[in-house]
């Protein structure tokens, strides 16, 4: 049972103090590694991590194929202003292979998983001799794998799995007791920009989460596009989250007066505390109007925009 | 060229005496049959046929299981209290068994064209020894036709096929100089109640345009139930035109606690004159959230529901 810290009985500066005793503690005179992905959880792990270990943590940054556009280098960017460099690894190919044919989107986080765990990480993990895995699991990751509403992919100890069975390494949680909330307190605290520490929640299978039916360059080309219009005009609307799903469903639209059959993009926007229930934010009409305008000037193939005004539950923050 | 009747230059009552005049010359001592479908378009060409032919004039309904809730009934109560007799024909598996495992949108349309004519009405005016055929084809049919963007299924002469050839009867189209505009307002001029001639259009291939990917049993079940929450709430939007559309994509929700894969339903409602082009319809976000509450609620196997927010270029009206 983990014991939860809510947001308002948080003192960020005493966390950070325990946390990096802890994590420094634990990893002695070994060294650690992490993955940073630029969202807000594993950044924060990051800087806990540095804080602790200085030079004995090595962060890698997985570059799957799957991520948001210029992710690589703005992440790199942050933490050389931090004073960490952060080492990139391509794996593109990997990832977009293990995708091939997959629709199903538990098979897909699935292949991610795998390909992420198994194959790259894992082989950097072994190559590196670092004993301890950071890890930016926060709790609502662990409620929601325990219900069975969403299968985090890392999340080993708490789904009954012996992490040293399955990897033969030490996994540390530091933010398990947090909520998102608790967490950008903590990253702010950290020094963390802002453009990092209240960045809005991205999932772990990145845009592979936002794409319907099989994965694949074409799609995330597309998706990609959408997304960073999403994330560029909504980014002052105090939304908790917001996101652009491209549909594997085709629509009938117009093209050059013609009919023709293209993509649908879904977009999301939620209000939310903690993500664990969530109300589609109320814009207003005229951004609604701009962005599905935009949307449909500046992607090609897409001919419809839609909206998505359900509640979490039953819906969930994500389509996939 | 067809000569366009716009509704400012439309003169009801002199367009009726015309239309009845010219449908009573060219079926003379024959008889005519037409099917009505209980959209605007057909019960005005069944008032009309009505009023040049009266017995000479066989109207049927096809029920082809594709209809909206409780249609057939309305249908035969508005006609019965008009004086009109109203033949329904029990079609529904045939259509079905030629859906069976159709996704492509084209051939769809085309499966319950051929149904339709060949089979089903095509049966039904061959034994009726009519000659005549009475078609509710209007300008934007035509026009949407000749562009290519959609294949009406009542629009042989403007593809260039010869009736004659495709059935051997002749096909008499007297609103073909109309748009959706003017045609209200002649059902207005015949007498027909506002719940038929201020109907919202829909579509030919009734809800099996509204489904995204096979027509099954299951899914028109869902989408008939949808259509009737959206018609219910939205009929006094003033809007053009409103709809449900079951995805075939299936999206994440949470179901009893537990992560469950659902349907989605997308609503769109259009400001629009003529169909030609539309806007979406600024629903108030109260209505939306009520909406989609609604559905979620009523509809089993729902988890999500969307608002499309894109005009027509590039959209079209319906989805499929």
């Amino acid at each position: 049972m983990i014991s939860e810290i809510k947001l308002k009985d948080l003192n960020a500066a005493r966390f950070i103090e325990e946390k990096v005793k802890e994590i420094s503690d634990t990893v002695g005179t070994g060294i650690a590694i992490n993955a940073l992905s630029g969202g807000v959880d594993s950044s924060v792990v990051t800087m806990l991590g540095h804080k602790a270990l200085g030079k004995k943590l090595r962060t890698v940054f997985i570059q799957n194929g799957l991520m948001r556009e210029g992710e690589s280098e703005m992440v790199q960017n942050v933490f050389r202003k931090l004073g960490l460099e952060i080492e990139v690894i391509d794996a593109k190919n990997e990832f977009l292979d293990s995708l091939s044919g997959v629709t199903d989107p538990e098979k897909k986080r699935e292949a991610i998983t795998q390909t992420f765990y198994k194959k790259v990480f894992g082989r950097i993990v072994r190559e590196s001799g670092a004993r301890h895995l950071l890890q930016g699991t926060i709790l609502t990751d662990v409620d929601e794998t325990v219900a069975g509403i969403k299968r985090q992919h890392n999340v080993f100890a708490q789904l009954g799995i012996d992490p040293n069975e399955t990897f033969g390494y030490h996994i540390i949680e530091p933010l398990v007791q947090l909520r998102k909330d608790g967490v950008r307190a903590v990253g702010k605290a950290l020094g963390l920009p802002e453009e990092i520490f209240d960045r809005i929640p991205f999932p772990g299978p990145a845009l592979a989460a936002r794409i319907i039916g099989e994965v694949t360059w074409d799609k995330l080309i597309t998706v990609r596009k959408a997304t960073a219009i999403v994330e560029r005009m909504l980014c002052d609307s105090g939304a908790f989250q917001y996101m652009a799903i491209l549909h594997d469903d085709r629509v009938t639209g117009i093209r050059d007066g013609k009919r023709d059959f293209g993509h649908q993009i879904e977009i999301r926007c939620w209000d939310s505390l903690d993500a664990r229930t969530a109300n589609p934010t109320k814009l207003p009409f005229e951004v609604l109007s701009k962005l599905a305008g935009k949307i449909i000037i500046e992607v090609p193939g897409v001919v419809s925009v839609t909206y998505n005004i359900t509640t979490k539950p039953p819906s969930t923050i994500e389509a996939v």
